[in-house]
């Protein structure tokens, strides 16, 4: 059944204390909207709408940064979550399918977990996710009956009896789109908070005749964010996790509790971790690679036995081939680095090409900004750049050729040609000693002085 | 009521098994004597007498580096906390406010607290802090009839009914000075340890006729530190209390175990501090800007907007204006660096003025020793520093101005001029293959020859 | 009485998912198999064979990495502990002292339990490792009748009352070689897994008339390692035991559970060690030094008084005399820095002798590599690095001497000299003007043709 996602997205969020839309906060390096749609995008969706309220100019720009073709509408009243809904009817004129509705501020759904309510609606008229909750609390009961859903009770509303379930409601739901429209038609806002609840499309389905059932996921996966300290607190639940997953996968974590892993960290088995390691958004490892402590990979991918580390930092387009050796206090950027390259010390490698078994000296820069624009440098196959050596692009240093340490080379090097830029050594002998006593005297002239 | 503190901090801390005084260890950066005071000096104490007697030198020298104002005196024998206090007397000499007992090994005593105190005080001859203890152990309790505090009783003194006070003695004690010290004079040693305890001047004050009655603070403000194993602890809590306060105010960390905080470190609202940052003291960070992973801060300021590392190192003196970027493994000092600066990667700016929207090329170093004395770097608004280029101080850099990569530039350099020190490229055809082969034919030499 | 070591360490480690074999799998950055030799290798015993199975290749290379005269074994069909021990037999011939046997993946057992097990083995033909389990859940239980070990029996082959007890088998055996393997000789493997158990030899012992008994240890010692998951919590726990060490040794660690220690780590009195630092093997830091935030050390040693980091990389043979300052983003290798040096800022110092009080630059790289071959550095007492000195190796500046920033040195320079290699500076009036007014046009004009 094609699918459509509307993503509620419209809260305040008081509780968090910012002036950043709640949906907007990162979790594992990302919005935590993100996170809510990169689940459902598995059940590949036809359409897409976030409904925006607080702040809504900053979540259509960043749903705009990270998909141009997601629509944003905006809940102009926070009326109640049927109400937010309803504001996703025009964008999904036309559309035919299961609406699937989700929480921007709710980042753990599982795909896993829709594509279940997706083949329980083929069966159900309204499919709402619940849990078993540990501590149900003040959560809303799912009232079966048999394998139907009878009702949803708010816990305020719910009897003693009632009370004692501990199915609980999550709030995601699925329906036809044109019946879930139809039934929040129908909804009310007659209750205390005189708010349209979405809830109560199952009560007014059941009326009409139609079927609703529950499916359930684990209780993780529903938790939803309020505060920053929830916000922290979802963080370490999610990378606890992600370690455990990454361990039982194969991967070699020294001390788990210091690595901090991206929604989309990918690691091959037997790769190393050693402590202290960042991974952003974006990162590929393949197997058997070693990443050593304190360093720090976004948006790059790293081939079988590469070593990085420690200190090194990969930025995004960084792509490193076999057995690559990124060092210490090492920046590499948009740059492919093939195989068996070195790059081992204090070095920048930003949008560059480094052939294989490329040896680049500490302190070597590619000076890849004029100031305006950004340009490129490729170094060949077996060059040996001399330490600090400055590549001032765009500049081509052919296979197997060598630049001398300190050079500024501003023109191509043909292969096996040896470059330098560099100013005769001169002595003079004794000068130190002089430069040294005339300094001394000048300093206790100045301090007489004060 | 004018206020001097008297801070006891004489005890050798035998548990600590350390040459260090144990009130010069550190909390968050700073030693824990240092604590005790900062929350006294809200109340603008018009004296403050350290009480030193292990490592007085030590403590002396660490007290003065702090404020020459703080006055040191010496316990050259520990008789007692009556005795240690007494010490105080002379450096107190006409002084006719209220003394503040406090503990240079109890660092968290809060401002509050001690207002409260004062606030007794007004109605009260003694003010003794008291703590409900969740465990009170051994500590000494404070009997109280209604309102007034009748009298402190140790643990070993203590009868059935005492031990089942829960209220306990904190040691921090106030009194009008002329009546602290008047008391004191006539407390005795007889007890089993033969020390003289400021305790008991609450029993001679009432016995006298004179009021006595009991502040309370929370338990952990109390904590008393005697090992390495306990200060370790503390400072774990301190900087779990420091961020759960920071979350609070809407700052965001992402995780909040791997951020290290000083004891006066302000960051603003809407702030995100990556994991793995360390606060040294001295440190406000404004609204809105970015700490990334791994950076390192200590007495310097940051701007909003204003983007941090990863690897970045901020030391004392640097004052980051609005938007400024500061990239990885560069470090910053004594440096005033304007709106919009950035400085990427890889450079030491110390001892410098940079100017708003100057970009600093990788590799940049401000050469600000000469082996004797340091000297000043300017670089001018919107000036384009060429990577690798080494500024010698002292020297400025004209606004717009340019350097070229790897110059060496020791004269000023007008607004707007190219400043080039670079020798001309160089290119010796198939000379990187000749010397390769000629090498490799040494080492293989070399190797036949071992 | 003499010792042979044999340390069983064929098994495969399934649920490690790995193609490492289990005992290669590091702890503390050794594999573990390194663990358990080093405990018994503190009885300094006369053969030392290891059984490898799994891997068998691998392990060898390891163990011969490690130490060329420890004999490895392969046990080519895993038919159980007392097979294992069987193939160790050849490469025992002769040896007639104790032969104590250990596991690879068991890392953590105590010199000092073995040393137990020796002195207990003076009275007794047959000592067997046992410990008290909190919760003896499956492991085998010890039958003792007095001081006696009357058998050991499998959890699944007990008695309700012999569940009952809590002392359980570590697996660990001590026993004169000759013995053990007649012993063996007569194990049989009529058992439900048709392997051939170690353990029997206990009952054959009794059997015969001959004695046994079993030592004592905690729990932890005997921890074996069966997935990554318990390889982390491992971990976990031999980094709590020595940080704790430490700081009953009067070390300071301001944040203890983000220092990561090696086996070997020695750290002296009154050293201070700031939140987030790595040892990796071989490091040894005299009284009063202080590490840092974010450094990593391996194979080094740091004296008395010396300052390290933050960001300060010390590799193998970094030897730091006192009062030696390492700055950030600074690497050392295979140097020795003399007394009161310093290298405070972003350089490479590797294959080098630095003199007392030399003060290197920062940026300046120590250029070891030629391509082929490395070679040596020498910079004399007092000698001033300028800052991004390219020192081209094999090079020696001279006591005194001074290095003018930027320069490349190729040369030997004399003591007290200076040393130049730097173009002079030119300036083009209105060039950065005109150049960025170029660039900026040309990227406009880029911009309105595409």
């Amino acid at each position: 059944m094609n699918t459509a996602l509307i993503i509620l997205a419209a809260g305040k969020g008081t509780r968090m204390n910012s002036d950043l839309p709640k949906v907007l906060h990162p979790i594992a390096g990302e919005p935590m909207l993100l996170h809510a749609l990169a689940a459902g995008e598995t059940l590949a969706p036809e359409a897409r709408v976030v409904v925006a309220g607080h702040g809504a100019e900053q979540v259509r720009n960043a749903t705009f940064a990270h998909d141009a073709q997601i629509k944003v509408v905006e809940q102009t009243e926070q009326l109640g979550t049927a109400h937010a809904v309803a504001q996703a009817r025009p964008a999904l004129s036309g559309f035919d399918g299961m609406a699937l509705v989700l929480y921007g501020d709710t980042p753990f759904i599982q795909a896993e977990t829709l594509e279940k309510m997706r083949e329980a609606l083929m069966q159900n008229d309204v499919v709402v996710l619940g849990f078993e909750a540990a501590d149900p609390a003040r959560y809303g009961r799912l009232v079966m009956d048999g394998q139907q859903l009878d009702r949803i009770v708010e816990y305020k509303d719910a009897s003693e009896k009632e009370r004692m379930i501990t199915l609980c409601n999550s709030g995601v739901v699925a329906c036809k789109a044109d019946l879930l429209f139809d039934l929040i038609d129908a909804v009310d806002n007659n209750n205390a908070s005189e708010e349209y609840y979405l809830t109560d499309i199952v009560g007014l389905a059941r009326a009409r005749g139609l079927s609703a059932t529950a499916v359930t996921c684990d209780e993780w996966e529903t938790v939803g964010i309020n505060s920053r300290a929830e916000l922290a607190r979802a963080e370490a639940d999610f990378q606890e996790r992600a370690r455990a997953a990454l361990l039982e996968d194969g991967v070699t974590l020294s001390a788990p509790q210091t690595v901090f892993l991206a929604r989309d960290t990918v690691i091959g088995r037997d790769s190393l971790v050693e402590p202290n390691v960042v991974f952003g958004p974006g990162v590929t490892v393949e197997s058997g690679a070693i990443i050593r402590a304190f360093s720090h990979l976004e948006g790059c991918h790293v081939s079988r036995g590469a070593i990085i580390g420690p200190y090194a930092r990969l930025r995004p387009g960084a792509e490193l081939s076999e057995n690559v050796r990124i060092g210490n206090f090492v920046e590499i950027k948009n740059a492919q680095i093939a195989e068996g390259a070195k790059v081992n010390h204090l070095s920048y490698i930003g949008d560059a090409t480094i052939g294989a078994a490329a040896n680049i000296g500490a302190g070597t820069v590619t000076c890849n900004y004029d100031g305006v624009m950004k340009h490129h440098t490729h170094v060949g196959a077996g060059a040996f750049i001399g330490s600090s050596t400055m590549l001032v692009a765009p500049v081509s240093i052919g296979d197997g050729a060598m630049t001398g340490s300190g050079s500024v080379i501003t023109s191509d090097v043909e292969a096996d040609a040896l470059a330098l830029a560099r100013a005769p050594q001169v002595e003079k002998p004794g000068m130190a000693r002089k430069l040294f006593e005339m300094l001394k005297a000048k300093k206790a002239k100045m301090q007489r002085g004060s």
